[in-house]
């Protein structure tokens, strides 16, 4: 097993993970999956703007396809491919949107995903990763654990890995959500997104930096999940955090890449709690009649406890996923 | 009292409302609320379209101000009074959205509004029609109780009636729903709205019909509140139905006008039962990761009722609104 592992760290080591994506590589990526994806909806509330003492922009990628940014990625990555890659089918690790974004990326480019899956991943992420298609391969919960299966799986098919974040063709496809945010709102002087791995947020910094040097990039993250924050506070990337949250999109670290991007733009995280993150789920439900699940509630969670930092901003915020189990509402008691 | 009722009747019968406003109406409409009201986005669902066999679009009125297309109308008529009328304020009767729009209406004029508003009223509509500003006048909830009380209040105020649905520029906004779904969409061959009053399928009937003579008009009813279609399948108008719905948005009786021009513009209701009307909302949370009220999945409702008759149909689709309690949603057991 050792030996797998090793194999399949060397094949991680040898894509692009070393380099970060630049604007080119986002204005690319745009193009490449105009055919497929979504453009998004910008969506504002007079009363969220009223509540918060700012300019809300909400860049809806709830309604991109399979419910979340995710897509994006996924697809720049699934049609970058050469053709002699693609026919080798795509591999991957996911407990949610990433997985149904490359099983429906594959579906549509008509090749094989493989999407390794930790037991305790939401029901209704799986049953999404099942109905695109894609072969699930379950997996234990930790990432050695995980990190095993995909070694196994690479060793037997030489498929292609995608990982989650990681990548810097994810990271360009994740950029292309505020690439076409700056094209549908002028004057934006903040924008801010989730961050779990960093890959939508590298691509936010990316591409917001390229079109507006001065633009501030934030970050938001759960506290009880805050890897992050804490690693842009030491300058070293930390690992080992027990993430307890809501937030199931939110659970993952910084990985080598994402954390340099990160670190290079100046990306500042700030820090919600879960009842504060629940209750930005609640107002964005009630207020923009947007179904979203509690990753896509941080930032707005950040802007309410941080007020005087956005008083008076214009800030894009990117609502990244709409996938949630509709029996189980955070603030409803459990039935 | 009767002296009042009679002249509030005789307030009403001197306003246009025996004459349908035509298609230069619904186009003045949407010039005069440009300003105020929301372009709501279109969106689509490939599940859905899988799940039907049509093609749905889906305009997103739940994204409209005050979480409902009854904005529009209201908007339409509340900027249609001249400064005189305008400064003895508006008056309105309303159990949920068209309260909240002439609400708001009147405090983007800066003018007084008075809704009467029957005791049992969905508590999130009460809220949103007090949030906006509204003095609320209560009543009983008997049309003959709400009608006594709206006369008392114009005795007392001269105010401007603007009837939720049996009115010339309440109809007209609401068609505006329809020019823009048309302009954003080509070539729909259906269009679909829920019915209660008729004021949004009539002015969706005047919209669609003028810009494409040959398209299919729609009405979507909950078989429990079902007096339109009674109404247009005997040709004369059925009054007395004791509405047993869901669908908070639906219980009001076709009026004289919206008769009418359903009639004229032979208008085709199909009915759905309530238990295909909660499946179809959840369907739409769920796929479209859209917050709407019940009333809103009545057209999906019927669309998946009606298979054989929308296969292969390219139909649009008003999503009325989507204020609805969150603490109690109708496919999970009461708390």
């Amino acid at each position: 097993m050792l030996t797998l592992q090793a194999r399949f760290q060397s094949a991680f080591a040898m894509q692009d993970f070393h380099t970060s994506p630049d604007f080119d590589a986002v204005q690319h990526a745009a193009a490449r999956i105009a055919p497929f994806a979504q453009v998004t909806p910008v969506l504002r509330s007079a009363s969220l703007d009223a509540l918060t003492g700012c300019q809300l922009f909400f860049k809806s990628e709830n309604l991109q396809r399979v419910g979340a940014f995710k897509f994006r990625g996924a697809c720049n990555a699934v049609y970058s491919l050469s053709d002699a890659q693609a026919a080798r089918g795509v591999l991957t690790q996911s407990s949610g949107n990433h997985g149904a974004a490359v099983a429906l990326a594959c579906r549509l480019r008509g090749i094989t995903a493989r999407v390794v899956v930790p037991r305790n991943a939401p029901a209704v992420k799986l049953a999404a990763i099942r109905e695109f298609g894609a072969d699930i391969i379950p997996s234990g919960t930790t990432q050695a654990e995980r990190d095993a299966v995909m070694a196994e799986v690479l060793a037997q098919t030489q498929a292609e890995v995608i990982h989650p974040f990681n990548d810097a063709r994810v990271i360009a496809g994740q950029g292309t959500a505020t690439l076409e945010l700056m094209n549908q709102v002028n004057s934006l002087d903040s924008v801010m997104a989730p961050v779990s791995g960093g890959g939508l947020l590298s691509g936010t910094a990316i591409a917001a930096h390229a079109l507006d040097p001065a633009i501030r990039v934030f970050g938001a993250e759960p506290e009880q999940a805050g890897d992050a924050a804490e690693s842009l506070r030491r300058g070293e990337r930390v690992t080992g955090w027990i993430p307890d949250t809501i937030c199931d999109g939110l659970r993952a670290e910084l990985g080598p890449l994402t954390f340099d991007i990160l670190r290079t733009h100046r990306a500042q995280i700030l820090l919600a709690s879960e009842a504060e993150i629940i209750a930005a789920m609640r107002l964005l439900w009630e207020r923009l009649k947007l179904v979203v699940e509690p990753s896509s509630a941080v930032p707005l969670a950040v802007v309410m406890r941080h007020r005087a930092t956005f008083a008076g901003r214009r800030l894009g915020i990117i609502l990244s996923g709409g996938n949630v189990d509709l029996e189980k509402l955070p603030w409803l008691p459990a039935a």
